[in-house]
């Protein structure tokens, strides 16, 4: 395996053999299996747990990390193709990509949504650019349209948990002070489906996902035997749910204009997950969120701090596949 | 062990018990005693000292460490319960310290007093809920109220240089440019009553320690052998001192006024260590301070830069003390 | 080898030694050779190349690392000797210094030139102070008028790709939007010239490099066989180039006034290196840079990008030649 992008890339049994590696890497640890290798990863924007569970798991297999945060001590990078460089940005990706790879056995890149022009982030033509100028083992650390990690880990997640594989996957749009990008829900929608779940997204006028994420989601529910279908009733959608999987993101009709989507978000306030939203929900219905969650915008206090929550596991989980795939990147 | 929070929480004879294991540490290295571990360190507040000694101890004994520092590529935290986060903090510490500690072996966190409500403040309300959200072996960085890893720096400090256990302590309020917490102090104080000394508190009017500090620290000179009192006289305070510790504190009688305690301490500005000071102490008295150190405000460069002066081996014996906090948490 | 703070510092048969050393690293790897060994990086001003660089040498070689950054999760630091500190900054170098360097078996610092008073600059007023306050290994990161790892890698380079040790080196200005520090520029011309080249300095009127870097520059090429000359007539002194060393400075005419110095630049925009300045240069002609670099504005996206291009190979060469730096210093 020479990059880990998107989910997408491997067959289901790819991605199932990757979940057993981890499950083996947890219970039987090999704490030297990646000495002497280096990872980089270059933060282009904020983390918490992508930070914590590469560090931690590169750390776990006898591996270290350099990490890199322009503005942060590092110069500001430029991204833009051909660009000028006459203001604050000191140095471009084209330089720093091919440079800290130089010096590192594999790298990560996060690099969000630009979030002005939907085409663009659909097309992925940021982290494209990143990626071609790296010729060692890469990751996605969450791209404009893609979180292959986190989507691994919410995997991992629901199989711990025993959630039926044929079970039903609500994912719901939940409200947030800003537009977010679509790369969590366009991975999550995507795994859900390539798990062969019934998979169900919930959201209000104007939040439909856009149809390429959609039609990649129908197509991997096609090959693995799920489906996948979008609705505005909340409540229809939740019947029956054995996991409700809450996320943020944009409206694509308003894709770039903010004030615009912040409008329509507006009156959208009871789109934060309380427990009236599990009535009609399995018993056991699961609560999912990839974090950092908005407390009582998102989702109330009571339902991420109660029972159905499993949104640290899931945390958690991001380390242990993550073992996984950087075994599989530099052990093969 | 599995918490050190503070100072008070152990018994003298296991205190003085891991003085000797930091000793031992340090004369027989054991650079694999701690291999394989992993110490996650949260700041809230910033850090020289506190961040590269951790690193560097945890390193000198085999292990690893992963650093967030919310708002520096981390996502900013909001800490207050029941919060509706429509702000700037994207995430909640009810989140983010499971998640780190659910990636370590052990964390440490440092979370300096609000400096608003001294009773919030005092109770440790801040620091308790953290811990409260952990669940593997906890260090204390600085809180509010506490900052033992400093005392138990600075206990080991004086007993490198043979300070008597008896001998005589002057803890000295020294001037600063804003009010700062009274985490220092209050473990200052009660450190040098625990180790058995004549602790004399020397502060202007309206800079009294707390009564609950001050009852501590007395209660632990009681069980100790040593004793406690506070005065506005320096000179007399100073008369015949083994050690002067200098620290900048804030009224606590103007506890979050900042403006009013900015006008008590503006005609403060002899509250400022020179050899002066010194006229009528032991002569050999040293100088002690947890550092930073506002140069020629709370100190002069004569005194710092001088024979007196034993900041550097304190901030040194952070490192050693520290070796043995981290070797009881993570090996017993 | 205590100190590795400028390549002047060193005979040509040292240098050409460690170069030696960096070479049998990268073929023979020992990753064990500075186990246990904890490295110290101080950053008073930002960084890439050398703080993945120097990370990743140290963990190659079995060692650790702690990085400290003022204002970035650290303290803001003093600098001024007798400053009264009722500022922004905590704490004064005079304390971190000693302090990082207790934990550290070695250190690195990195302080570019304050730019206010050439002479001031020159003298390495800055970082002489710093060093004073350090007794363990040193490495200069990047001072006021050196840059001794640059230096040392880019000598790499040029053998790596068999640039003849009498062949003409061109260090050229290029535009930027900012007066930038002399460090490179001086020890760019000072590296060439005890490597043996035929060294010329071609920048406009006004950019002169001030006469102490151009007199020990001339000093180091007759010892070695070199030779070093400046002249404002670009296209004579690329006649016949064997490299293109490009870098941005400020004037010191006008040093400390950026005003002044901007309008002398703001005409020189054709200062910026494309294909046009090579017709009468060597045919292999290699274009250097340091990095980072402004894409347009000092060099263009068509010689960056091309094959004359060596600057990723500089860059990763910083890691090699380091390692060698880094072993000496611990090891001996």
């Amino acid at each position: 395996m020479k990059r880990f992008l998107d989910l997408a890339d491997f067959p289901r049994e790819e991605v199932k053999d990757m979940l057993s590696l981890a499950a083996r890497l947890q219970r039987h640890p090999q704490p030297s299996a990646l000495a002497g290798k280096v990872l980089g990863l270059l933060f282009l924007n904020p983390s918490l747990r992508t930070l914590a569970s590469f560090q931690s798991a590169m750390m776990r297999l006898g591996g270290t990390t350099v990490v890199i945060t322009p503005g942060q001590g590092t110069w500001q990078l430029e991204t833009r193709p051909g660009a000028v460089m006459n203001e604050a940005a000191a140095e471009h990706v084209r330089e720093a990509v091919p440079v800290l790879a130089s010096y590192c056995d594999a790298i990560g890149i996060r690099m969000f949504a630009e979030g002005r022009d939907l085409q663009h982030d659909l097309a992925e033509t940021g982290f494209k650019m990143m990626a071609d100028l790296c010729d060692k083992p890469l990751v996605n650390m969450e791209s404009a349209a893609n979180h292959p990690c986190q989507a691994l880990a919410d995997w991992r997640t629901m199989d711990d948990l025993h959630v039926p594989e044929r079970g039903k996957f609500v994912l719901s749009w939940v409200n947030h002070p800003r537009a977010l990008p679509l790369a969590v829900p366009a991975a999550t929608v995507h795994m859900a489906a390539m798990r062969g779940m019934e998979v169900v997204v919930a959201r209000p006028e104007g939040y439909a996902l856009p149809e390429p994420i959609m039609e990649k989601a129908r197509q991997a529910a096609q090959r693995c035997g799920g489906s996948v279908r979008e609705t505005s009733d909340r409540a229809e959608a939740l019947k029956g749910a054995h996991v409700l999987y809450a996320k943020e993101w944009g409206s694509a009709q308003h894709y770039g204009d903010s004030e615009t989507e912040a409008r329509l978000r507006k009156p959208l306030g009871d789109w934060c997950v309380d427990e009236s939203w599990f009535t009609n929900a399995d018993p056991h219905c699961h609560f999912m969120h990839c974090l950092p969650a908005r407390r009582n915008v998102a989702v109330a206090d009571a339902v991420l701090d109660g029972p159905r929550s499993v949104v640290i596991r899931e945390a958690f989980n991001r380390m242990v596949v993550q073992m996984a795939v950087l075994y599989r990147l530099l052990r093969g």
